[in-house]
């Protein structure tokens, strides 16, 4: 088991009139982590998803922390692992730190879907098999 | 008891390629809320907030479900109530619905903070009052 | 000949560390000022243009000039007016000022496009006239 | 004389209905090039140039072209140039482009000001030089 690895930088366009990351902009670095994730290690671009599949992979439900603030300039080291690999669903844990200090806790549950039928789809045997790599013990 | 209310348009900017809310965007709507709620049901603007009082309330926790997906140009009605209202922390309980479906439900604590010093500072007791006429029984 | 008026506020999304909107945000507001023009003066929403009719209308210039900042809490006076009406484009012309103060002067073309083909389609008669109404003298 | 190069890539969240980029992100994007520019380049990091320095860069001007649409999963060249450097102020050129073909074409001013007073001021010495490497002739 391993964790996917995944590194993004606080830019300008994420931080508030205080200087530090905007929260809802963590979501963007989140989907940023998916989606990476599923192109890089599951080599299922979102385009092939979306586009040549009709797939998609909303998010259903998402629990976050933020333990402490970001800063412009962080470097934020992003891991994702999967405690659970359902049917047609798949359960994510997320964590951004920045210097070993957590920023970001975050575990959700998203779902394979057909776009056209807006239905869940069992996850194909091939594509559970590399989630299966990541899933957590 | 009364629940604060307010209402959003799904827009394009709002909306994925699949046509509907990319669920990041959620996140800014629920800051819009929060901003709205403090700025039109406290007399406390943000911009006074954080320019003049040199506080801000940064979210610490927040947890999401998205039961059913938002389609571009949906009217999304909001309540925002508070189950608890902490020493400098509230907890917040945010719902949307489109036509009494609904599509958001989120839980989610804020604090009360000094910007300069990043620590968290007791309510006012003014804004506390108003706080509670909002609060859930 | 009558200018669209739209208004929006700036909030805490669109501010940047100098609390300042992060002028990336003004295109957001720009769109929402095209978008809100197309539904309410047009009857055209974008929902019915892009899903039912498969159109579009992409910008393919804009040329934007920034001469004052706008801080957390002003208001925004949107104007929309249409120096030229073309076969499949439109030129617009758009203003923002708080306080009599201007902070955006923008000024572009956007084309009505087909979006399976992404070809240009000629305005259809009522639309072009509404249009019409909206044209600089 | 040499541009600067960074290179993004198309992602879910640049991405409007139509799966192309909704172009709003554009200037999120070219914001990360400038701001990466200043960092990578110039040695300046933005965090540095606002919190440490007080100072800003903010656009007065932008005039883009858009000539051919940007799909989901697109990777982006971008180039940067200056075509003059004035006291306090930097004209841009900004270019994106796809496997040869144009996407983006952007020029622009920036200026330098001091956050506090909201005053332009003098592009000091050595920065100077460091641009005029990047100056077009």
């Amino acid at each position: 088991m391993a964790a996917f690895r995944h590194r993004t930088k606080v830019m300008f366009q994420h931080c508030d009139p205080a200087a530090i990351v905007f929260y809802p902009r963590y979501f963007e670095m989140i989907n940023e982590v998916v989606e990476t994730f599923f192109d890089d290690a599951m080599g299922w671009s979102f385009r092939q998803m979306h586009e040549d599949d009709g797939l998609g992979v909303p998010m259903g439900r998402l629990e976050t922390r933020f333990p402490a603030a970001s800063r412009l300039g962080d470097v934020l080291d992003w891991t994702l692992t999967f405690p659970r690999i359902g049917r047609a669903s798949l359960d994510l844990e997320i964590r951004a730190s920045c210097g070993g200090e957590q920023r970001v806790r975050a575990e959700g549950t998203l779902v394979l879907v057909d776009l056209a039928r807006m239905k869940s789809i069992r996850w194909p045997d091939g594509r559970r098999a590399t989630l299966a790599t990541y899933q957590e013990e």
